[in-house]
């Protein structure tokens, strides 16, 4: 394996030939006058933004101030567009000249009031969180038994149970991808079977009585009914419940609205390339949120980290051959309008785009970034997490991307995602827990260090990252 | 230290003189037939109360059972008078007939409803869990201007600027000890100072939104302001608004309510001495909770492990010389009614209660006890700690008790507590997170093992446990 990466070095060395030596940044780093270098020759440029990024805690308190001072930022709400204004002033301060604003109408959902009750086996309060995009109940909400299940394959072995229950799929955290379907899904399964409403245990790693909402779907042809999470200890304690043959039956209420589409946008601000502007990295987050917490992790963070990168190489001169680019992607969370729309307005971009990082996992320790790509293009990067190794930030995986940029990369767009410590994230991911305590300003910092040397190297160097043939 | 713990055996073998031979049970395991032995003589019935605690999930499910049926056992709510009943049932289902129930009159608040708002610099809904004891707002609630402190020094520093004003205290915790000042007096302090209404960051060593509730005081003379706590985010998310010049303002409503006394009941269940039936050792916890949660920790979990641990002796023919008994305390959260009726209604009894354990921090796993007595009987629970070391349970601290042994304790009677790993228990101590599912069924049955093999010992040794001289 170590043999094998050596000659990734060496083929990658061979391929940065030098095409344009008169345009060097007369404040950067000089480049080697000859025809052939490594990546080793931007170890100076890279070091600039480590030492930069973790120089002081200046990320983290811009985060920490649009956080604070905007609280979530769901699509539809003022509070959304507040930050966005914001953003837009505190980038034009920041001296950056070509900020654009990309219009996007985003869905509107409104929570509204919502509660659930145990009327059986006895009476008691319990904390939900109705899923984004869910109906309402009648105003006197829903009493029904319940039906707990495990799984999608328990309730077909139990269907002719489920009609005018309320199902609740029980299925524990294992991971992420292979949990979340009963979130997305739970409704129409249970629908399907005749429950007259959905609820999912909460899909989260840990819980501290802490209810997850996030994104649903329906079905066409398939009735909708009211779906909203529980906490993972109501979920277990009405297994139990159920275990012990008790009749378990609740009184659910949901107010929940979907009103017109309501005006958003895409943020845009970029450093020119001093030789190719038109080639373009990209990087960035989304910039809404749930209606909880104050989506610091999801995602105003990887926002943040992505501008602050930005912001290193405008304050020390680093002006790229190509194009970088950041961009405060809208309504990812419930519709991706955002990451949609910078793919329909920018189609004629599109090409150039050489390659589009997402940082949407919450700004903890980084250790690299899983790309997405050509063999050829992954060894290029690969050797640009080589610059990385001494903050642990190196290490370049197969497979990446992120939702805002799926849809660039399915035009063929090479995508990476920052990747950082998992082990936290799912505790908080949409809850009202998602606040800005839970991260630290050291590992912000080195988010930023690895997003603007993997950035910066990538737009700089001779060689554009190729797209798959 | 290894050579003084082995000479500290070699005194406790000559401490153990056989007094009585005659009335050995008869399915407990043969004494050597000499006049002095040590400790390892009860080895054989230490490991049959040790394989008998670990054999299943008896206690863990009746604990779960307790908790899911009746919820949060509040004093002076139906639900805690519904689960003693219960208790006094299942207690005479298991075969004990001496099941006692000495009445005890606790006090009885009611938190109603309670809310807060931020109001500036931006309009949020904040959690919060009014403090047991505290006063009502106007029903309109009070909206003032908060002055945030991280201390009594720093309120005391900026006395001048408190009047009208609602005082969070901001203090990180550091130990439950150290921190809990600020719940406790922190009302009596921001009055002192002319504050209209005082706010506490929760007492708790992790978050996840949650708030912690807990008992307050009021001082005479100083007028009474209502108190509550507010989350570790938000408190961070104030100080954090504060420190940047921005005016922090909030309506706090609470319509919290001191009714009248009511009768609860301290149970007491016992295994009679053989020998010395009048001699005591008394284990349990408090069977009351906050009204948040489920009290799954605080102290479902301490109340059963002492159950299950007289039931094994029970079922295992273990009669000890001297009587063990069980005591499920009432109220000890908010009065402590149920420790000091025990006192009071028992006097007669506590000169010959030879020892008090009591578990109140979880029963997580355990590591041993803490003990507060004399220098000799130190020696000897040490000693019996060593038939707890294949579990890991047998490390004798100096110092412990609990709160409910606390009156008979400072009436001289030795105590103990369980010490177990308290890495988790003030996550969720107070909060709607203190539920069964936090516990382990292994890690409650080392509880058990080491609770029995304690009790069991102590009952039955020869020389009577030691008080203070």
């Amino acid at each position: 394996m170590k043999l094998l990466g050596i000659s990734g070095v060496l083929v990658l060395a061979l391929a940065f030939v030098v095409r344009d030596f008169g345009c060097q940044a007369s404040n950067s780093t000089a480049r080697p006058s000859n025809d052939v270098y490594s990546v080793e020759s931007y170890r100076a440029d890279a070091e600039r933004l480590i030492e930069a990024a973790l120089a002081d805690s200046s990320a983290f308190e811009r985060l920490a101030e649009l956080t604070d001072t905007f609280g979530p930022r769901f699509s539809g709400s003022q509070s959304l567009e507040d930050a966005l204004d914001w953003i837009v002033s505190e980038l034009r301060a920041d001296g950056f000249d070509a900020v654009m604003e990309d219009p996007v109408m985003v869905p509107r959902w409104v929570r509204g009031e919502e509660s659930l009750s145990l009327v059986s086996p006895r009476r008691a309060d319990m904390q939900i969180l109705g899923l984004g995009g869910s109906i309402a109940t009648p105003p006197g909400g829903i009493e029904a038994d319940v039906l707990v299940v495990e799984s999608f394959e328990e309730l077909e072995a139990r269907a002719s149970e489920a009609a005018g229950k309320i199902v609740l799929f029980n299925a524990p955290f294992t991971s992420y991808g292979r949990t979340v379907t009963y979130r997305t899904n739970g409704a129409i399964e249970a629908a399907k079977v005749g429950a007259v409403a959905s609820l999912i245990r909460s899909v989260g790693s840990g819980t501290m009585y802490t209810p997850h909402t996030g994104s649903m779907r329906y079905q066409d042809g398939v009735k909708k009914i009211p779906h909203a999470a529980v906490t993972i200890e109501d979920a277990e304690m009405m297994q139990r419940m159920q275990d012990r043959g008790q009749r378990v039956r609740v009184r659910l209420k949901m107010s929940a609205q979907t009103l017109p589409d309501s005006p958003s946008r895409n943020i845009v601000v970029e450093i020119k390339g001093r030789v190719a502007p038109d080639e373009i990295v990209v990087m960035g987050g989304h910039i809404d949120s749930w209606d909880v917490g104050q989506g610091a992790m999801d995602d105003a963070g990887g926002c943040v980290a992505a501008w602050q990168a930005l912001l290193l190489m405008k304050e020390l001169g680093l002006q790229p051959r190509r194009t970088v680019r950041v961009v405060f992607w809208t309504n990812e969370e419930n519709g991706l309008r955002g990451g949609n729309a910078y793919l329909n307005d920018r189609k004629e971009e599109v090409g150039n785009h050489v390659l589009a990082i997402e940082t949407d996992s919450g700004v903890f320790t980084p250790s690299g970034f899983g790309f997405s790509g050509s063999d050829e293009a992954y060894e290029m990067v690969s050797s640009v997490g080589r610059l990385l190794e001494n903050i642990g930030a190196g290490t370049i995986t197969r497979g990446g991307g992120g939702a805002d940029i799926g849809p660039i990369m399915r035009e063929g767009v090479p995508g990476m995602g920052l990747t950082v410590d998992g082990s936290r994230y799912f505790y908080y991911h949409h809850t009202n827990a998602d606040t800005i305590d839970k991260l630290d300003p050291r590992e912000m910092n080195l988010c930023v260090a690895a997003l603007a040397v993997m950035a910066y190297v990538v737009a700089d160097m001779p060689e554009r990252l190729p797209w798959d043939a």
